[in-house]
């Protein structure tokens, strides 16, 4: 590859001939790894030009850097980085002042984030990889996909591709999501109502910062997904972690004033549970009396194989307090990052405005082609396919944890991707997960779903959604070898 | 279309027989425009066990709105949505009771953005189009990027595509970043130092999040770049903007005290003035005497077709002060959200953090593509072409200002894509501008870039990046006449 002749430059403040700076420049260059062995060298008419400098002083240069080795002639196609040159250095020096800020006076805040969970990026070369809500190459309908993005790149398509919508979405992905997803979670809402995001993780985030601040006051569940604990704790507002029970987050227990209530009532994250329809009720009684909002992350509802997943929260909503999450994520793939936010207009401009102004919108590419992929049936397809593996799945895990004793701390009566674990009260397991891991298996330990200083630290999380069935039976053995190992 | 049976639901609340429910629930779905006249209802068999009812409750409701003409039968293939259906209802009717919540008190501030400018967005069917920043069909290399796309559509790439990156980025992306982009501009990184962002709107937002807050004062130019205003708007902080003059930001006006300097050094938005050296080293001296960061936004110096870019200020930034930002929309394309943030580790962590919270990354598919596309040279190519066409439509509309006596108040001497103009004093360039788009032609009035109660009413920009050469001549006479009789 030829290095192009623009990244040259030479150093205003630098020491020495106009030969030596140069060869010092392509020395620091290979040195630094950014020259690499065979690339070719701008000739040295061009790199003069560029340079300001005359032909014959770059000719030099080249010369004396072929006599140490550092570049290379091939006969008649000019000079080359050699073979021999030194290997780069294993760390390129440090601008020498960058301590002349002081960083922790300079960032105004620190941000912690919790998104990255205590799992490898390498996860799938782990034999026995119980991860949660990661693309399992058997399972995703890459070939469609694909078309379904060829598609969407083409002439017909340009503009979607290519245009700004400012603060506007892809028509054609608000229509499906309009008038399929929404429908099947018995919610009706108009184009105004509904906004697309950068996945589920970006619409909390957006609802939590229109409706959240300086003396307002959060309801979250606990346990709870850990990045929206991130999210509230980055804004100036009170937080209060109710634990939730068998059946979910219960009303009973909201603090007698609060402003936003999040929740999970479909499946709870991670405990499983599927809030019943009494308790949905009493809910929405609760927020009303508050005169609070609902924010119903509904996420994974269409893993319902066991049994039909009961309407959203949001379809109960007479009074357009519940704001509702979405996502496609979980049936794609997690890197797609698309989801939407679905609620009243008022709250939907604002979300919009501050979308616009924090990444203005998903990318029309990613928004076109998910649309595609939907009116072609494809998603509905793909769901399809998951839930009969994930069935076949969860029954051989089912068995394996009996087999082993193992508690089941919550799991879902309609199907999902998980099992909430509880290990023998004293065991850790994160420490558990530590050495799992250096056994090939991949767990999730359950301390960072909660919030509190008495966070339980028996609990873990075992997924199915990314574990061939015929290596779960050997996976929940090394579990349970594990947790016995704790225990004594 | 067939109608899957999913996105039926009987309201928990009906009231009358089952089967007039189903009527009703029906014929709900075709007012609303849910169901649209020619798609397949499910069979009655399905519908029924789907809903729980007997399956002769659902012929009956079929057959009743057969009766009344919304649904139609085809011989064998079962009920459809009748031809003759009523149409569709205007608006679909609102919940009943959105105004329980008084949404004034719900939100917890008021996000204005003027992200979208004063631009229709189709803008592409006028005919005298002088907009700004959007992508020109006869300059973009749409068949390499649809090339690119497919590549990083393969199976080979299957993990860039769905991976959730948390809070990575594409490696490969990255590197052609630092080895390709950055030295162009006179800057060497290391990854660390590098965060990949959905384009250049969200690098500078994320900037900003991370450095400012209550009692911190920012400083941008005057005139400047309208989203930044937002952004910073936002932010509970101080918020000074200093006038720019011939040679940008003049570091000597300059508040005593100060924590971070927004500015763009290279190609001043809007006036295009290009800050010549010692006033970048003044500027950088400025910053050290207040231990101030400067945040770079290098925007479009790929368009320097009239003489090569000066390196960028982040190149003379011995201090680790100044925070670059980058973006590849102004090449490629608008939608494409892509850019990034170049700083020091400490920064980039805690903008990495942000990021993540947000929105956790950009996705893997429009990032490997980007690769590609780059390292295949058509980044290069397409800058080439660009450059070639914008100097030819530059020359034209240049000679065509002259001839009708226009003021060019600043034009980049390197290049660049608009000329930042100016009207006689009096003339109201918002009002003219509304004039002029009723006539087939689109300008940007200047005022939406300036801060503060004085701001000119005379100013206006005109893009020469989407506007074929052959229509500029008749475009700017246009102009002049609308400016002459505005002046009468």
């Amino acid at each position: 590859m030829a290095i192009p002749v623009e990244t040259f430059f030479l150093k205003p403040d630098a020491q020495g001939t106009l030969q030596a700076q140069i060869q010092q420049m392509i020395a620091e260059g290979i040195l630094s790894g950014r020259l690499r062995r065979g690339e070719k060298l701008p000739s040295s008419r061009k790199l003069a030009a560029h340079l300001g400098v005359s032909r014959i002083t770059v000719t030099l240069a080249y010369t004396e850097l072929q006599a140490s080795d550092y570049l290379a002639v091939r006969d008649r196609s000019g000079y080359f980085v050699s073979e021999n040159a030194p290997e780069p250095l294993p760390e390129p020096e440090l601008p020498a002042a960058a301590e002349a800020v002081d960083w922790d006076m300079a960032l105004s805040r620190q941000i912690t984030s919790s998104v990255v969970p205590g799992r490898p990026s390498d996860w799938a070369r782990y034999r026995y990889p119980f991860v949660y809500g990661q693309a399992d190459p058997a399972l995703f309908d890459h070939a469609h996909w694909r078309l379904c993005a060829i598609q969407a790149l083409g002439q017909k398509d340009f503009t979607a591709l290519t245009t700004d919508y400012y603060d506007q979405d892809d028509p054609e992905l608000v229509e499906f999501i309009l008038r399929h997803s929404l429908p099947r979670r018995g919610i009706m809402a108009r184009p105004e109502e509904v906004l697309v995001t950068m996945g589920a993780q970006n619409a909390l985030w957006l609802a939590a910062q229109v409706l959240l601040g300086p003396g307002r006051r959060a309801v979250m569940e606990n346990p709870s997904y850990p990045p929206l604990k991130d999210t509230l704790a980055q804004i100036d507002c009170d937080v209060t972690a109710v634990d939730v029970d068998a059946e979910g987050l219960p009303p009973a227990a909201l603090p007698e004033a609060c402003n936003v209530i999040f929740t999970t009532p479909s499946h709870q994250c991670p405990t499983s549970a599927t809030m019943p329809r009494p308790r949905r009720e009493a809910l929405l009684a609760a927020a009303r009396a508050r005169n609070a909002l609902v924010v119903e992350d509904d996420y994974e509802f269409e893993m319902s194989f066991l049994s039909p997943p009961s309407p959203a929260l949001k379809s109960l909503d007479g009074d357009g307090r519940v704001i509702y999450v979405g996502s496609f994520s979980k049936v794609l793939f997690p890197g797609l990052r698309l989801g939407y936010l679905v609620g009243p207009e008022p709250f939907i401009r604002q979300a919009r405005a501050l979308r616009a102004n924090v990444l203005r919108h998903p990318p029309g590419h990613i928004q076109r082609t998910a649309a595609y992929f939907l009116r072609l049936g494809h998603y509905d397809a793909q769901i399809k396919r998951m839930s009969r593996l994930l069935a076949e799945r969860r029954a051989v895990m089912q068995a394996a944890l009996l087999d082993h004793g193992l508690t089941i701390a919550g799991s879902g009566t309609f199907g999902g991707s998980s099992f909430w674990m509880k290990a023998p009260e004293g065991v850790d397991m994160e420490q558990v997960r530590q050495h799992l891991q250096a056994d090939s298996v991949l767990i999730e330990s359950g301390d960072r779903f909660f919030t509190g200083a008495q966070a339980p630290r028996n609990h873990y999380r075992l997924a199915y959604s990314s574990i061939p069935s015929d290596r779960i039976a050997e996976g929940v053995a090394r579990i349970a070898q594990a947790i016995t190992d704790a225990s004594a």
